[in-house]
């Protein structure tokens, strides 16, 4: 899984995914420190995530395994948002 | 799933994917703005994209989970034309 | 999916994939005007391309998905010989 | 499967992994040494990993296969901790 | 695929992969004409390979498709020994 906030939301009413109401945010990626890379993608929010918030993001075959994403054409999934991180026992991220 | 804009078509009479009058389209990766960065993909398009319009493209497995492409050897499908991107609350690109 | 030429071949006598006669060719990355990028893969032909063929390639899982292949631990699949690529209304590469 | 130190966790209450009490853990990338090559990912932990323990981590679908994580959203899983590895005849890593 | 040489060996009391006695290999990652090119990976043998020999590995879940490593959390398989490369007509590489 990679770290990334959630920047943005991308809107097509045309999309072809058979997920009713789908939501697709885009997510820049960051590192553990929630410090901003200026590396984007595009990742399905099935847990409903606010602008800014640092999440967890499965990516490929895997962001399949939910039961709204099962036997679903999504590459990059939302799983998470992050409460905290530590690094060699010290805290260096807290919502 | 990447954002890409449509900016060619590659004809191939000999493909083997066993989809009935597939299309494949060359598609340039770009930003949250619509901006080409230069990197291009060959996508299916079962959806029906015009030229230099800017769509989602799942990559991988999951590009198999469509009726049209399930059990097919398709590792990149546009899922949507993109209508809106926002980011931080404000609108980046329109169509 | 991803262009390239077929520049080689690999024989492999021990090769441990299950598929009865498998030809597995080195195909050099190419960009949509057929132009060599120095970038290698090897891909299971299993539609017959000749040396210096301009080809699709289908990487990852969905290579699985032709009747010789699945069930096969194949990971890069040539789907098809290139005829035509057009880029904003111009014909920029033919057989 | 690539190699890695854990070095940190991810806390996550609001993930949505079907995985009962799921631990994350962050891990930065390493070479055959042991060093560390400041390059990260989260990975599932289901067996148990101490921090500054040099680790397998396989990526992708396979992920999936084990008891624990079988049809569950994950990408990167701790597979064993490496207790030895030699190259060309010689131990470049002991635990 | 992609081509390496075998350059070392990986061992974990703890693995955790549901195979019996697997065996994994550190590989660095090679050109055409078996050149090491200083990128390795860990990849797993069930065909009994020998110190610096050249190998063909796949990658992600086409790893798993045989009888050895069905549903087992593998991401790289060695699935052949190369004894022979031409590229251009011209033997490139010979065991």
């Amino acid at each position: 899984m990679i770290l990334g906030k959630v920047v943005g939301t991308i809107v097509s009413s045309t999309i072809n995914d058979g997920i009713k109401g789908s939501r697709y945010l885009l997510v820049e990626k960051t590192d553990q420190y929630g410090k901003k890379l200026g590396d984007y993608l595009v990742a399905l929010d099935i847990i409903g995530v606010a602008n800014d918030e640092l999440v967890m993001v499965t990516e490929g075959s895997p962001s399949r395994e939910t039961p709204e994403t099962v036997s679903k054409p999504v590459d990059a999934l939302i799983v998470g948002i992050v409460d905290l991180i530590d690094e060699n026992e010290t805290v260096v991220y807290s919502k």
